[in-house]
């Protein structure tokens, strides 16, 4: 149960839309999903946010994919269930494979595990890894 | 000022120094850093957690520094400074660019963004993005 | 399902008891919710909870709106979901608009980004912040 | 220690300079923070951050000593040392007295402790508190 | 709904399944939970948990019951809902009475709490409190 | 440098100073820390919070060592930095050995990995492990 309405596009105002309707071109689907019919009781977070995340997540220097995979494990840190659902999802779609996924959780262990020993015994930086 | 003693190669056990001198080989360069310096007062942890690390971050269906890039994205979220530290410096070396970098922190800040906005409004997963 | 028993009036010890009246009295309703009745299981941290929670949730040098968007904010920090759509309920039920509302998780987005971008980069604070 | 320059105006490219220029108008300072200086490295994130940052920040349905409010909660959740120094010193400017400062903590305290015990008693939502 | 498929022993590879053997034989249990009929996707990843977690709670320096709590308490803090109710159905297992239950939480409040207080008051460590 | 005045003795109000003059009763020290002197900027928070830590880390059901560990576990995973320096201090006052250390941290590295997979995969809770 969200805390807002899931707005429909007849609910939706026009500003909130057009958003929905550049989703469907961008994507070329017809399906635009409940996190922007969320954002869209707020129309201005919504046209920020859907700009955004079309201009950051296009291929650039690092590729879609790898872009994915960043999202994904913020996504686990945060604990953020819509999110880990629905970009673990499109990184398949981009072609993440089932050994690469693996993969990618057992260095998200490695990572926390690390982190929380070096914060546990609050060791310092040393000093050549100082820029 | 960490919590426990630093080892340096004299006060540590054999054990950890036997993975000191792996790590030493392992990366050819005289220097261990204070991570494994923290965790030799524990050589089991110690010895658990170099063997992992060498496995996990070694090149396998991901690429090293894509490894590297999740490991930077996992301590930014745990907010743990040697470790960002540390990986940013590694990350460097194993080729990361400038442009890169921001790109990557650019993804993060999107992510994290979008899933505080999905948590703060509950939105429920789309069913298509079920498995 | 939670891991204790969401205790009713007839389970509830009489000290857990005595907190439910009040709860009714301070609320002026006949509705206890499953927070107290599931703290109910520890008497003595009900009472506690309790006495505290009515004490800083009242007005004073800040009012019971911008309490209640505080308790917000960090409940969606903490991810916690209990939290998340009761104090927003009780938000509304305190005036909050929608507006109001979206505004608070457009600053909540804001903040969340830019927290992570700076501990990315460990950016050490200017001089002149410091008190 | 930074993990990036932060850049002088002299070391700042034209796009980074006039979003440095916006800030001093808008401010009607001279002073230039850190966080900017930093972000500098990648000038398309400095420029959108910044744009982002005036937009929401400036008083609206929520005022604008509310919205420091919640990015200080935010910042206290996420442990970012410079993020709070920094909103902690902007509140003060915008007068935040120390009273009100004190129950902003006790708020952020009750809440947090709150929402762990919920979620350690994994309670659920009561149906009235859905929407 | 995991993003994975909670392997069967009929589906499960041979090196999974052996350790599914394994877990049956040390917990002299017949059932084999989720959590490892999902990392069963990734057999390296399964075993070396498995291993670890082996290893790692069983009665050693500190006894089975308190490490029990510690993991509960972790997994509190990282919200997951999964490792809360699994470790808090072993920790009565093992002996975990209501009453301990309850002290437990009402420490994890107080810690809490006290954490983010210091935090947001950026309070300096004593110097006699530093190794 | 924290946001607050650490309040001398003479700088405190009576209200603050009677908590300082029960810490050193209590605790059977001259040495009043640098949290309570913070504190004692909100008289009222400081009452509350020093009552309470009283009362709540006081052997009970548990024993007084097993609450340092589990008010340490917390700290570390809040990232507290004073409090992680502070109650580590405080654990080997009541007898924490460093082999006790030791196995707290590696059982604290098994929970958070053990977390962030449940999590990453969203694994379902066994019907039997809810109450």
């Amino acid at each position: 149960m969200a805390t807002v309405k899931l707005l429909t596009d007849a609910d939706a105002s026009p500003e909130a839309r057009e958003v929905f309707d550049d989703i469907r071109r961008t994507r070329n689907t017809d399906y635009v999903n409940n996190s922007w019919r969320a954002m869209a009781n707020h129309p201005a977070m919504l046209k920020r946010n859907w700009e955004k995340a079309k201009a950051v997540m296009a291929p650039g220097e690092l590729d879609a994919l790898t872009k994915e995979l960043i999202y994904i494990a913020v996504s686990i840190m945060n604990d953020c269930e819509y999110c880990i659902h629905t970009h673990t999802h499109f990184a398949r779609g981009k072609g993440m494979t089932e050994a690469q996924y693996g993969e990618m959780l057992v260095v998200i262990g490695l990572a926390t595990e690390g982190n929380r020993m070096m914060t546990a015994m609050q060791v310092p930086v040393d000093e050549r890894f100082k820029v």
